[in-house]
């Protein structure tokens, strides 16, 4: 129900679980993060693509418990979340029709996210009865508390513009052109030198988790050290 | 001038005094004090309701000095500031009119600020001749700094819309409806298991206190806690 | 091809090198140091207007390079920096025409950027073959992650709406009243009073590096402290 393909530097996961809306069964998370953990050999950029009209519905419901209990049922998704923060790469997910609950993390824990203008999302877990932790761990890192508290506590749906508005996407491209907006903007990452985009992402990162006094003097030594690595 | 009714696990609390457009005495501050002090063993959902056209003009200008000095007067601002922190459960703005200095204030030391879109908003502090430092301390957490600094040095005034896009408020309503809206939002919040609320707020709060590299453990926990704690 | 003026407590500063869109050379990156180091003891505000019809294009790619190696380069960019992180009173940019690389960098390192609503902006390193690391360095702290990862991979030109929207810039006006509404902005400030609007840069700065615990009491004592300063 997770299908993968790689193409040069380029690794394509694809969601294909559509007469289910590409609900996340125990066995597609596992695979998931199988497919993000080796990736870091063997590509560069990473894309997700959903078969069928939606992105994710987030977590199957349906499925039997797990019978190791809620830990265990949560390290599937702790698993998923550590392979996507440790990949080096760019990865690029194309989000169409619903991207809900943990489908919407997959968006947010994604470099880049495109979204066609008529896509919607929904934090559903509040009103399924728990609290949204995972999602609630990096959602302040791109949205407004007062936006993302909203969304959470409600529950409610919302469109793709809004998430644009408050930083949960990249940028927006008319549905009917999300593929071949994907694939261009794709392309143009894989022109560039690879090292140029891992260190963007992996600087950003940096800096974020030092205080901003010790930031002027690490620009100054990584721009010098890239630039005599690279030239 | 502080009004307050309790509706089940539901506290009301109305600014009525309308005839100064809610400017903020320091019996009016003390009294909020209290009510939102007492609240936690009352309340899961705090509603500040104001009576009149405006939400608040914040400080009341013309009142006596505090005898007691600066320290005695901004005590006052803190305590409010600091009841407000330490309520576990969810309190709901309707901002209406204006909404100026430590009127904005509230709204923005509340979870959620539901808005008129014909609302007004100001930090007039500056153009009085202070610095609005209770405001500042929490301002970057919602606002990008250059439109918070240009907001806060200019004191001019801005409307809903400026207030949503940039993240001071929660959604806006048309006018007519405000307080519909609330209501209708307020039956959804207390309509949740009172638990996923106040886990939503509290848990907001803590990884956001917390380094990035310990939050993936904390979220796992959490989670599976949760879930056995209530399943 | 840096031109200054002090105008009362108004320092302002030219980009004067219109034959080549105001690319800075080496030579103008040590000016622009020195006048901004210079700057604390003269002027309370700062403003940076660009001869021509841009802002700036950021480094000029044409030099040689520096003899000393990419180290001794980069160690101009960083002086420049540091000179305005140092500046106590507001700097405000008026941003016209193209605002790239680092000339993007001066706008977001400005308190306050006002742009023309036809101003354009690009993050061209990427594209060039490098990952601006100076800019990276703070641009968290202005736009959400996934809008900033986008705009630095792609290297995309954007608009001045688009900038407004993510917060690099504090406002936008119409291309022909850009230096009229500057004007007025820069009276405005003049206007205040100097220890207030550096108190609100300084204490700004100053809880953004602190915990959140530790915020409420700097802000009592410090506001407190002020009015007895001050009345």
């Amino acid at each position: 129900m997770i299908g993968f393909e790689q193409d040069g530097r380029i690794g394509r996961l694809f969601l294909q679980r559509a007469s289910h809306a590409n609900a996340f069964t125990s066995e597609m998370l596992g695979r998931t993060a199988e497919i993000m953990e080796l990736a870091p050999g063997e590509s560069d950029v990473i894309v997700i693509h959903a078969v069928g009209d939606d992105f994710s519905l987030g977590r199957d419901r349906e499925e039997p418990k797990n019978p190791g209990g809620p830990y265990a049922a949560f390290s599937e998704i702790s698993r998923v979340n550590a392979a996507f923060a440790a990949f080096p790469g760019i990865v690029v997910t194309a989000i169409k029709g619903r991207a809900f609950g943990f489908g919407l993390g997959v968006a947010m824990r994604s470099d880049i996210a495109i979204a066609a203008d008529d896509a919607r999302f929904m934090l559903d877990e509040v009103s399924l009865g728990f609290p949204p932790m995972f999602l609630m761990e990096v959602i302040l890192e791109h949205l407004p508390p007062k936006r993302a508290l909203d969304l959470i506590l409600s529950s409610r749906e919302f469109g793709a513009a809004e998430a644009l508005d408050i930083g949960l996407v990249s940028r927006l491209v008319s549905a009917d052109k999300l593929e071949a907006e994907v694939d261009e903007f794709v392309e143009t990452l894989i022109g560039r030198d690879p090292d140029v985009l891992k260190s963007c992402k992996a600087y950003l990162k940096a800096v974020n988790q030092m205080p901003a006094s010790a930031r002027p003097n690490y620009a100054l030594v990584e721009q010098a050290r890239f630039a005599l690595d690279h030239h």
